[in-house]
């Protein structure tokens, strides 16, 4: 059994310091050769992922072809701006059996393609029933301690989401089955929606009964865009969905969440935006639920609230009172799944 | 409009502020006639809530029958195991057409009955069609400081919960309704049991994904116990269910995450009751899970993993090792709500 993890930052070298320890063979790919020499040498990802061994039966390389040759698993953990381009360069290499599985977050900026659909879309259409997900509440830095963490693959095609569970599976990192790709891939990209919100909340001097209330309102209205898009609703209440939101909106390690902390607290998002050298993924992902709620007439306020913060110049203070000061609403009747309910 | 609120702890007396402030004639009842007086002399209650200024125009007492005389809204927010005893004493005081709203979490020991159970059980009979529920991520500190706050007002009557909805309603209280009033009140008691494990995990010194998953997981499985016991799933994705367990999982206030923490670290269940004078309400909590779940066929991993900790000696790090080494599993085919996902 052969796996290739193409992409070193730190979720793709954890990924396959996993798979290393499940007794599979471990190609990673590094898209510079100074990394891959760096991580070769020093059997450590300094760059990425400091601090933790990468196991030495990994073959570490810059050549896409050598990662990639006779892999029955081909692990895609590429930023989501270069999906689309490294499947054009990489599908000929694979092989026909092979299963393809995106550990990446995000929508494409422009054509907001789900990581799914550009698999689907750039690699040969032979390997159109065998693409699946990875997804869930799991900082790269805490499974590499293993600490006991829990993740969900999805696949439209039951067994292949069961061979991606059996092969990342083990004591400290355990893996559900879910058939809802749309649901598990948009629960992973919208959350930082709700990441930047609950920043800018903390930001503000707010307290924990505002941050749950904008993740708990926050998965509902991103759940009702999800069922509009072919999503299942539970599963934004699942790992991929209300899991990882939490571990988003906890975390110092989330830009996203960082970022909206420096908007709370005064910052214009400019200023923000220039002091970080990283793409703060959750702003352009704002734009695309908002733009994506209009056209569908889905009622998604704070996500409203954050576009118009993020692009229209909007003060925090406000877009919050904007919040609170709309009408008394039933809690369940909006949600989608429940519209039957007799009262 | 006059309504009394039964119980000057820091909730009932955080709730007897946002009433007064919406222009609504309060009473507030402390069962210890110091304590009444104590808010009386000083305006604030240096007991339970040191630091913020009591309304002037709340009327405090001891005397139930002079609270309870002619309110509209009678507000119960008592400790769980007295509810019963107080509503025998103040029934025959309420107006015929007062509506009656629990504020308090938790089930009855022994019984195992929800609050609004009591209510009903111990009022007489003309008061069962308006009785409402108010729950939701709601710290009464922050609610004193005024932090934006949501809440769900439950009742089986719409008309009941939208008049408790009006009543509490303002710029940083945001009342929801919901029409489930069994979900409401078992997700706002059976968190506990998620927060003690919560509390256990971060004491072990695992992070976030960890809390992440037990969080996640555990929803599920209250889900599954509620749904069979007659409560609406979606009920527990919402800010009584998963918005009430973020709160008291992320919070330093939370007595049942501390207890869980101090046993993560090392001490006996038994030290840790003896070290402090008040009720850890999830211990209990988890029995009742537990006994009901057994009862009912309802698979409950991590409720069955914290009773043994907690009842039958087991390590918790063993208790974990249980948890992650389980059969794996699909993700949503076991939440009820979905079992006729084809895959």
């Amino acid at each position: 059994m052969k796996a290739a993890v193409v992409g070193a930052g730190s979720w793709g070298t954890t990924l396959a310091n996993v798979l290393a320890q499940n007794g599979i063979t471990v190609a990673l790919w590094a898209r510079r050769a100074e990394l891959a020499e760096e991580i070769k040498n020093y059997r450590e990802n300094r760059t990425y992922l400091p601090g933790v061994k990468i196991s030495s039966s990994i073959n570490v390389s810059s050549d896409l072809e050598q990662v990639i040759h006779d892999s029955n698993y081909v692990v895609m953990v590429v930023p989501s701006h270069s999906m689309s381009a490294i499947c054009r360069q990489l599908g000929k290499y694979i092989i026909d059996e092979a299963i393809i599985i995106s550990a990446s977050k995000g929508l494409e900026s422009d054509t907001f393609r789900r990581m799914s659909q550009v698999l689907a879309d750039e690699l040969p259409s032979r390997f159109s029933e065998r693409i699946a997900v990875l997804s869930g509440p799991s900082h790269a830095e805490e499974v590499s301690k293993e600490l006991p963490t829990t993740v969900v693959a999805a696949s439209a095609k039951r067994q292949v989401a069961e061979q991606v569970q059996d092969i990342f599976m083990n004591a400290y990192f355990r893996v559900y089955t879910n058939p809802d790709v749309v649901g598990v891939e948009l629960g992973g990209a919208l959350k930082n929606v709700i990441a930047i919100c609950s920043g800018i909340s903390d930001g503000l001097g707010f307290g924990d009964n505002t941050r749950a209330a904008l993740m708990t309102r926050g998965i509902a209205e991103i759940t009702r865009l999800g069922v509009k898009l072919g999503a299942k609703p539970a599963t934004f209440g699942g790992l991929s969905g209300i899991g990882d939101l939490i571990v988003t909106c906890s975390s110092l390690y989330s830009r996203n969440r960082r970022a909206g902390m420096e908007i709370g607290r005064g910052k214009t998002v400019k200023e923000v935006v220039e002091s970080t050298k990283m793409v703060i993924e959750g702003i352009n992902t704002t734009k695309a639920a908002y733009l994506l709620a209009n056209k569908l007439h889905i009622e998604m306020p704070i996500t409203e609230q954050a576009y118009e913060v993020l692009f229209q110049n909007k003060s925090p203070l406000d877009a919050v009172s904007t919040l609170m000061k709309r009408q008394g609403k039933h809690e369940i009747e909006d949600m989608v799944f429940e519209k039957s309910v007799e009262w």
